[in-house]
Parts: C-alpha cells; sequence; structure tokens
C-alpha cells in the first residue's frame, strides 16, 4: 500500500525544446526539486501540460520523469480528459510506469450533474487499483466538487487525496474538518501558492505549488516550519514566495501563458531550463515581461 | 474543391450497445436520414458522444459513418479535443477517411486570450488542407468567437465555415451581415434547432439540428420552404419542431443526459437505434422519461 | 382593463444637461417616436437609466413622459430595484402617474432561489391592481427566468407580459409555444432588436428594441410588414438596422456606456438630444467613436 | 479623524417583528457584541438585509444602531446600491447619524468596465469627508475589485479600507502585501468567517464575520489570540466557529436565505433575537432547518 503523501508535491513544469521535450532539463529540475526536500512529484499537472499533451507525449513525460525520479519521491500522474473512457486510457497508461497515485478532474466540456460525476470517479476507481486523487479545479473544469461530495466519495472507498484548485478556500476549510472528523482518509493539498500557509494552520495535508519548480526550497522550508508550529517562519516564508509570485503579473498576457510562462522564464533565467518554449499555441514570454519576472527572482535573492 | 455546404447537416447521434458501436443501427440511421432529403452529416459533434470517445473509437464512427454515407451527402467531422497537437491528431485520423470538412472548437480546459485561439486555428490550417469549421459552443469550451474574430479568420482563409451553438442569435446576426459585406466567405449554419426559422429568415446557410436525427423529414421540408421563401410554412414546421423538442424536458436529468438522453429515447421508440444506451458515465432515460419523450413523438405525429 | 400591449414598444432613452433630465430634449424624442408610429414606450427600463436614478429623478422622469405622451400611447413603467419592498415603493411612485404597466426583474444582489422569485412577483401583485410585466435580463440580474416559471406566474394571474432581455431565443420560442398553448395570457416582447425579424416570425407580441429612439421609423416598418406577412420587407428592414446597431462597435468602452453612450450620440447627431451627456460614472462617446457612430447613421440614410 | 479600524467588526443582523424593526431584540444583540469585546460594527451590510431596506428602513436602523452603540465602538455603515447617485444619498442619510466611515461596492445591475468604477468611488469621496471602505462582493456585484486597482484607490487617498468577500483569499494576500509596501494607507477586513485564522495570519487587520453575531466571544478570543501570537489557540477557536458555521447547511434553501437564515433562527434559539422573520420574499428557517441550526449550538457549547 502507498504511504500517504504529504508536504510539498510540485506539479512538475515540462521543459521543451523545438517542440519536443528537453529531458536534459527536465532531469535537471526534477533533480534540482528533489535535492530540495520535496514530498513528492505531481506529473501531468494543468501545469505539467496535460491538457496540451497528446498521448505519445504523455507517456514520453510519465517514462522519463519515473526514470529521473527512480523512487525517491512518490509520483502522481495526471489522467485529465474530457471523460471516463479517455480518461481510464491514461489510467492505463500510468499504470504501465509504477505511479503512486492518479489525479483526475469531474468530467468536462459536456453538461452533467452530480451523479454523473459520482459515476465518473466510480468508474475510474473500478478499472484500477492505483489510489485515486480528486482534482478540484473548477476554472478548467467549470464544475465545484462539495466537500460533502468528495466525503461521499471517500467514505466508499473511492478516494485516497484530493488536489484543491478551486480558488475556494472556505470549502476547503470544511473539506479538512469533515476529513477530520471520519477519521481522515483523505490527503488534502492545496494549489494555492500564495495562501499555504493559512491552508497548514487550518490542517491541511500539503501544497501542490508551481511556484515550487522555481522556489522548491521556500516551500520545503515553510512546510518543515509549519511542521514543528513555528507559524511566524510560515507567514515569513509565504510573504517571501507571495512577492515572488507577482511574477505572473505580466503584460497583455493572461492564463496559462502568464503564470507557467512565466515559471518556465524563471527557470530559463535559473539555468534549469533551457528554453522558455511554451506548447502550441502559447507564445514564451519575452523582451520586457521576460525582464520582470528576471526582476522578480532578483528581488526574491533568487538570481545574481 | 469542396462544394460548400447547406441545407440541413444534422450531427450524428451514435447508437450502442453493450458499450461497443451499433452498426447496424448506425446504419439504418443515417440511411433514413438521407432519404429524407439531407444535405450533409456532422460526424463527431457534441452530440456525436465526441468527447466520450477514445480515438479508437473516433476511428470506428469515422469509418463506418464514412462507408454507409458513400459520398451521397457531404461529411464534416468533428476533431474537438483540449489543445492545438491533439486537434491535429485527431484530424490526421479524419484525413483518412476523406471528409470533406472538419469541425474545431477553440482550445478548453486551459484558459487563454484570443490570440491564443487566433495561433490555434491558424496551426490547424497549416496542419491540413481540409476546409475549417469553427465550432462556436462556449457552453462546452467557455470561449465565446466573436463575429470580428471569425471574420479575422475568414479573411485570411483559414476558415471555411462556422457551426454556431453559441446560444447568441444577436451576435450570429451580425456575423451573417458581416459574411455578406465581405462576399460570404463563410457558410454559417446555427445549430440552434427551436429557432432555425429566425436564422433561415436572417440569413443562415443551413443548420446542424441534433432533433434532425429524430425529425429529418421536419428540418428538410422548413429547409425546402424557406428556398422557395414560404415563411409561413417555415415557421409552421418550426412550431411543430419545437414543440417535439420539449422531449428533452425530462425530470431529474440535465445536460447531455437530458438532451441526447431524449434523442436516443425518440431513436429507440422509433424503431431506427437498438437501445438507448449512452456513453459512460450517463444514465439512459428511463420509466416516466421514456414515457414522456414516446407522448412527444406521438404528439408529432412520428409514432403511432 | 388595459387593452393588451403589442408592436413597437421603445425603452425610452433619456437626454441630461448639466446631470438635470433636459426636458425639451425628451419632449422632442417622445414626440418624434409617437409620430413615427411606435405603440407604447417603456419608461425606466435598463436603456432608460433606472438603475442610475434616485427616487427624485424616476418621479421626475415619469411625470414628464406622462404628461408629453399625454394618452397617445401606453405607458410601461420599470419599477426595478434589489428586492420587493424597494419595488413596491417604486410601484406606489408610478401608479401616481396613471402608467399602464409596471415592468419589473427577479430580485438582485442577494442570492436567492426560484421560489424567492416567485414570492417577489407575487408580492408586487399583491401591492398593486396595475398589469405586471416580467423582464427577463439575467445578464444584469443574473437569473434566468424560465418558460415554465414564467408560464407558472401567467397562470395564476400575476403577470400580463414579459420583456424578454435574456439572449436565449431558444428560451424565449419555448415561452411563445407555452403561451399560446395556454391562450395567450401573456403579450411576449422581445428586446434583442437585431433578430426582431425571427422573433416576429416565431410568434412574438411585438419589441423593445432601444435602437427604436434612432430609428423608430424602421421598426414601425419592419411591424407592419410583420402584421402584413411580408417577410421579405421585414427581413431587408432587419437587416439595415442589424448594421446600424453596429454604431454600439466603439472602441474602449463597453456595456452601458457603448451600447446607450452610442444611442445619445446618435440622438444628439440627429438633433434630437441637445447633448449626449450620460450619467455618473460613465463618460459620453467623443472623439472618433462619435464619429463612428454619425457614420453608420448616414450609412443608413439617417443623417446627411 | 477616525483611528483605524481593527479586529472583530461584525456586521449587524436585523432582528423584525411583523415586518418592522424590532429594537429590542436589536439592542440586545448590539449590547451582547459590545460586551464581548468587538473592535467595531457594520451597519446595513449585505447580511443586515441592505438590499432589502427602504430608504426609511435604511434610516431606521442607523438611528437605532448609532443610538445604542453610542459611541461605544465605531461604526460603518452600508451605503449599497445600484449606480453613483443613488449610492450618494446613502451617504448624505449616513452623515447625520455620525458614523465613521461608509462601505461602497462596484456600481451594479448595469455592465460597466473599470473605469467607470474608478469614478464612481472618485465621486463618492468628492461627495464626503467619511472615510470610504470598498466592499468586494463579487457574488453579488458581479465585479472582482483587483488588488491593482484597490492600491490606486489608495494612493489617491480615495480609500481608508476593505472589506473582502470576494472569496478570492490569493487576491487578498497580495492585497495584503502591496498595502504593507505602500505603507498600510488602507484597513484590510475579510469577511470569510470560516478562514480567518490564515488571513490573520497573512496579515488581515480584522475580520467581518456574519456569524460573530451569533458567537462574538469566539471571534473575540480568536482575535486576541493572534495578536498574541498565539496561533494554535487561533486555529483552534477557528476550527470550532467553521464547525459552527456548517449551521448554513439546512435542507432546500440556499443563498440569503440558509446563510443569514441560519443567522436568525440561532439568534431566536439563542434568546437574542424574539422572532427570525426574514424580510419579504424570504422565508424563515422552520422544522427540521430550525433544529439542524439548534444542533449546531449545542455541538458549539452556546446552547444547553
Amino acid at each position: 500500500m502507498t504511504k500517504p503523501i504529504s508536504g510539498v508535491v510540485p506539479p512538475l513544469a515540462i521543459p521543451l525544446k523545438n517542440k519536443e521535450l528537453d529531458v536534459a532539463s527536465l532531469e535537471r529540475s526534477i533533480n534540482r526539486m528533489i535535492e530540495a526536500g520535496i514530498d513528492g512529484l505531481f506529473v501531468l499537472g494543468s501545469t505539467g501540460e496535460v491538457a496540451f499533451s497528446t498521448s505519445a507525449r504523455r507517456e514520453e513525460i510519465l517514462r522519463e520523469a519515473t526514470r529521473i525520479v527512480a523512487g525517491r519521491v512518490p509520483i502522481l500522474a495526471g489522467v485529465i480528459d474530457t471523460e471516463t473512457e479517455r480518461v481510464i486510457e491514461h489510467i492505463k497508461q500510468a499504470e504501465k510506469f509504477g505511479v503512486d497515485g492518479i489525479v483526475a478532474t469531474a468530467p468536462f466540456y459536456v453538461l452533467q450533474g452530480e451523479e454523473d460525476v459520482y459515476r465518473h470517479f466510480k468508474a475510474l476507481h473500478e478499472a484500477t487499483d492505483l489510489p485515486i486523487w480528486a482534482y478540484d479545479i473548477p476554472v478548467c473544469v467549470h464544475w465545484k466538487l462539495s466537500p460533502q461530495f468528495l466525503m461521499r466519495l471517500a467514505s466508499e472507498g473511492i478516494l485516497s487525496g484530493v488536489k484543491d484548485s478551486s480558488g475556494d478556500d472556505v470549502s476547503f476549510r470544511w473539506l479538512v474538518r469533515m476529513n477530520e472528523a471520519a477519521g481522515h482518509p483523505l490527503q488534502l493539498l492545496t494549489g494555492h501558492e500564495v495562501v499555504v500557509d493559512g491552508a497548514l494552520l487550518g490542517g491541511a495535508d500539503g501544497s501542490v505549488p508551481g511556484l515550487a519548480n522555481v522556489d522548491p526550497d521556500g516551500y520545503v522550508r515553510m512546510w518543515k516550519a509549519a511542521q514543528a508550529g513555528d507559524w511566524a517562519t510560515v507567514k515569513a516564508e509565504q510573504d517571501r514566495l507571495a512577492d515572488l509570485m507577482t511574477m505572473v503579473f505580466v503584460k497583455g498576457v493572461a492564463g496559462f501563458g502568464a503564470g507557467v510562462g512565466a515559471f518556465k522564464a524563471a527557470l530559463k533565467a535559473l539555468g534549469v531550463f533551457e528554453t522558455n518554449e511554451m506548447p502550441t499555441p502559447v507564445l514564451p514570454l519575452e523582451g520586457e515581461n521576460y525582464e520582470w519576472v528576471s526582476a522578480k527572482l532578483r528581488e526574491a535573492g533568487l538570481l545574481a
């Protein structure tokens, strides 16, 4: 049985070079994060370009990531797709690489209701022995997984954890409380890299911060301080990381191009990624936007 | 060069049997619609379960549909997926079957901006010689293709047509006007089966009505009356079809399960489909909901 | 009993001068529309600045409008406000001026459910003998009045009509059909000035086009042609008006400032309004945006 | 000059009796909160029925609340209405009662853009000498006040504080950071009663918890523990209050009827309010829903 995953579990950003996976950069990035002390890795998340990746590209990313990680930390694999049968295909693919859990969203594209979402997760559970994590990301799938619904899935043994990117910290707090009352069947990770401190104070089991690709040390320090009950240090680290996260406030670009675009620009500036190439049809940050990201790295003491 | 597609172009509903494609029912349904006089067929649309279908299932549907149609009417193939590279894979698949055009949405799942959507369609155009139709369906992709944007794509030769399921008939009318002013580079089809009459009066080139799977004759009669300028008949047919369409007002079910669920129930009741099985995780309509659909068929004179 | 209102019922745009109601311009505008043959007037609609108007300003507008109209056409008065008791205050105000009906939205600002909306309209009905029109405008109140709900209100004698600005012409068609089946208890007017032709073909009782402040003759001609069953003329007028309506495509301005801003600019250019002043905090259209509006008037043959 | 407001600032819930303000209950409730040690009172907020209240009712509430408070704590007065001129009327009304600040939202009902919202707040500032607090509540006004926008208003001396009910704690954290960098021109209060602990850890100046009407002692204890840096106690109090807040999970009711409905039911059960009457058209909680609220009070040790 897989040991519960907690702590810092970054969603792996993907280096590209001439539209191909840049394996050397990927290796640098993964090793850098593991050496910083991360507790797990989330491969093929939204940050990890899952929605842009063909089946072949997903397979390549899983193969290289599992090879590089080599069991040093547990791996969660995103299996995100529009509907159940397509998600099950991705699960079968992930199973081949011995991942420690899979992360699935509610179905999307087609409008459905809560009982459809329930049968979706149930069908995934029947199709695999891997632990299933629910990915609550209404900004992408336009459906909110309520705490009550997630606890229902937990009570039937369908779910092992939740990655919360819902933007709804009130709902997340209730989920933490209900989970506690039920004996903690779920591991609960927040994806809101700017308010991890509050989530940890409130009882979250960890975080999935995209920004940890850029500054894994900061998130690891914050996690350790939280474990030690040193909330002043937790808050100070979070403040520093919240300021660093303003790298995404670039001009004339929004969404994925701004968020993951800034992470890739930072990783290039730090010498971790060779390029900051983005998947089609997104453009990389350039010029003053690239400079903005570099300035934020310097302010945070990450770049000379 | 492909002749412009106009008139009645139903989005093909998919018969299933024990989770497999029911080819015999598919054949009955396609032949029935062609014999009724439809002007084209849209395979792998939202109604056509594109979001539920694995790559293998999409291939099977394309193979069987093109085989059955056998050139009697033009075929548009949906190539709907989250982002560009995945859509291009579906285009390559569709090309093998000699379809007459492909139908693509804006990228979805990941948040993007208009220039990303522009580069997306441009990349599709560079990847194929097939005519490209834009599928404007914000309820699924959460992005509205504005008339100005569509005309920009038209002016660059990227688009050949639009399937409008935006729910925004004001915007569609402006699109019709702008398209007229630009020399009619686009074929413009409405997907709103309940107000096709108004769209035709306003200058639409045709319709893509899911309900035409159930009553192709009605839509063909409406189209012919519109061609003849007989608007009283157009309106009378539309009234009858609007009433028939209330088959989707079932109890306790919404979205795809209600809409396509009602069409499949009707096709089963009419003896066209052997089952009204739905793709996982959606349930078929049963009991009083199935009876409701049958009652609507009887009221419309389609069932004894 | 009030005679059913049908035909062209423009929502009255409000001329301002130094932040005060410009009565002379109001008189010119109302007389111009009545002389063009409009069938009624909707005072204090969204176009009519109801949301910007204090109670004193609302009273002034009602007093002047009823005085100027002087019974030549029926008047509907908007009584739009956040919740029931405040709406009832506006109803009492409107009653003093002998209007022919009041127009109310669902409650807004505070989140509620359908039964609250039901009790809201029921409470309005209990508070007045005036005919009540439901104003379906989800873009402002973030609640859609379903056809089924509206027919429930109709069946209880609570409603006399609907002004539909929902943007949902599918839903409107079903409302028309249900209303017909129930013996036509409601008068149904569309607010979508760009697709009035389709609404009339589909059975609407008339329209409430903001653009009719600018070109009342066009809408009156369209209505008369529809009454005569001359759909080619209906369509041709609508095409012309749809083109004229592109006056709202101004640069750098959206929403009320673009829509009503363009109408006021046009009315100033036509010499009907003395100024195109907008209510605080909205700015009037100026410079190239004002020129754009004027150009559209010239293209439509309304300005030399 | 008014001293900066921080700490616990409950939004005053309104007791009704036969549709009138129940002054005796109001007096009990205000005194109970002040004796518990609250730091201020927010009168006429969303919880405080501002949207349901006519001008006369607003005046009555302001008069009674200021009389009862009698300077013991500062008072913020909500002046919420659809557009600028109407809001200014409410400001003039509030000025008569010597309140310590006013709280205004972005304009709503009519669609506008950021520059309109800017001119709105600027016009309010020009109309009064009272400190202005921005109320960020997109669920009601459908507009998000970005941190950058709020800091722009702060830099021009237009704003003195923000009441954040945006549900977006990421944005709030950035606001806290930007405000700190700018020398703390704004007092920043969170309205999310379930995650006040995280907000305080992150640097918020206090909270505006509706639930503090029910349990003011809990929020006061949490605030004092935060001031003392005792985060374990802060978290423990918040956990207890998060559990208490589940009183709003009633059956068949949502929105205001569930949230404020539960608060009023609790205040009745506690003997603070004589009735749990709700403003038209909302129904009070009854039967099993009332029992549910009482059970939550007992679990929290507030009711025997």
